[in-house]
């Protein structure tokens, strides 16, 4: 049972960072029952604004902790447990959480990671960072929650790049094609990431999740969940977020929101 | 109540004007009501093979027209109507117009902008354009028809960018990601949007109706559309257009659509 | 009753040639039909890994064969018949076929040629290849079920833009928006999907086929299929595949699929 997931708090900020540096932060099973605790943690949290999540020295994620397989996959349901409620449920919490995610990318970012960089809303990448899911030299699929994840993020033709050819892309083709965002020189990526952040921060808080529950119900059920969306959608009208944004603007200030 | 939508034909091809420049096109109430009456009237014109859309005096649209705000969001039936029915009358009757339309993109293409030029078919725009949706400074949400077209336009990573960090992009950046489908120099974009103008507006005018529809449906049901689009696709098959495009080809010479 | 669609086996893969030089290898009638014929005998082989789909000649496919339209189009029942059952039929029997498919794409791809490029899951292009649908020279739109494919593949963005403008795309635009995955010089495209056919041959052919079923399932769907496709997902636990790509790993050799 090797690795944790490391949780801090900064003001309005939290850095989740995963740590199993000495396999290049690989997700054992462990890490993916604390990704979930931390995440249902940080949804509960009032005053936070924005989670930058990372990975110990100078790697995001290798992918899974591949020691620990022979012990479990080669049996149907301890395999279906792995994947539908540990992996899943450290994403599925990630997915869930109304707080804007922001990814910084450094060095490996295989299978696993690349899938909890998918759960992020803004990913920032070293130009030298590097992106696969080569699962295909392993024997195994990608479970399908998991791999709709992926291609709706990536683009369903990336995805089936990295499935079924089993190909390691380098950062500048994923910025190109729009998974990832900006791309940064090594040694000023993790500034950069907190520049964001800190800006993400001073935006209005309570917009952000609804723009977050919209978008994850828009991906879920497409159109169809238009009619529920939109019911709910206005009761923000008389809030203080919403009076001080227009405030601050008609009186060209800066808002600050409560 | 400021700004108006100019319409003007020009043989097969008419000519929206987003006009407000003294807020650089932002749109007001009554332009988005305007909007919907000029497209639902455009929708039922014969002759009319492109709409090019366009904004007045070197942007585009900066967004909606903030100093109205304070008269009606605050108030969750006024806010409702705004956006379910003076917002979305005028997109969805751009969204329902079979005819192809052409955006025209310079200066500012914001929030508002951005929806509207998601509405087009085909983007063209000046290579120091700028896009964004910052209404996250404004202390509100996207609301979800709105932000389910911009997302479907954008693709979902650029629009949680654009939503959940309030950032402005550059028009080559949006070209690279698809949504700008060319890019001129400023002094260049009005001549290559007339002349792609009318190289469309020699195109098949019942084929581009029926692709249009076919699309339309496919985004809002995914393929679950299919069977009902193709209940009624074949009937085309007599009609004068489609025998005189093959005819033309066959002649070696070019096509003239009735 | 012109072309024909060529097949090789050479070991683990497969080679699909277009075959119709005089005329770029457009597709004629009975292409199509043998194109289905073709794929439905490949889905059944046990032994192969990959098919790589190629044109005769120095062109991947420049349409469909007009010279035959003559003779079915102005006809509803059998325009109906040709597009649901030749065209639809062979295109069904590409998107249904389990192995993984790699496109090698040089001169002309246009309309039919970009449909069965994006029935394949790969797909590499000499970087002067060119791309388009232009049929509404032809006086006619996209059948439902092919605008739904090649929207899928392209993206919305780029598919309107074939559809409505007719406009013919180089393959770095292609590039850059995630169609195609590499760009190779002309001389160097066949070496480079050769290379790439085998690498994709050594990797684990069952969990390709799983992938290929599950992103199916999910374009198809959405995440509505995601129940189905989890309840069948973990019978692989205790194959040799899969026994075999993790101890490969952990013995530090490569694997060899069964």
């Amino acid at each position: 049972m090797s690795g944790c997931i490391e949780l801090t708090r900064e003001g309005l900020l939290a850095v989740v960072t995963l740590s199993n540096p000495a396999k290049f932060n690989a997700m054992s099973r462990s890490m993916w029952r604390q990704l979930r605790e931390v995440f249902l943690a940080l949804q509960a949290e009032a005053d936070l604004r924005v989670v930058l999540v990372r990975g110990e020295a100078g790697n995001f994620c290798a992918g899974g902790d591949i020691a620990e397989y022979e012990s479990f996959r080669f049996e149907r349901d301890s395999l279906r447990a792995f994947h539908e409620e540990e992996v899943w449920g450290g994403l599925e919490a990630m997915l869930a959480c109304d707080i804007p995610l922001l990814a910084q990318i450094e060095g490996n970012c295989m299978g696993a990671g690349v899938e909890i960089a998918s759960c992020c809303d803004l990913r920032l990448a070293s130009k030298d960072a590097r992106f696969g899911a080569p699962i295909a030299k392993l024997g195994f699929p990608m479970a399908p929650r998991e791999a709709a994840l992926v291609a709706a993020a990536l683009g369903e033709s990336t995805a089936r790049q990295m499935l079924l050819a089993a190909q390691v892309l380098q950062a500048p083709v994923l910025a190109e094609r729009g998974f990832l965002h900006h791309l940064l020189p090594p040694d000023e990526l993790a500034s950069a990431c907190l520049d964001l952040a800190q800006a993400m921060a001073s935006l209005a808080p309570q917009a952000a999740r609804m723009n977050k529950r919209t978008l994850r119900q828009w991906r879920q059920q497409g159109e169809a969940a238009l009619p529920a969306l939109v019911a709910q959608s206005y009761d923000y009208a008389d809030s203080p977020e919403h009076r001080e944004g227009i405030a601050a603007f008609m009186a060209k200030r800066p808002p600050v929101f409560p």
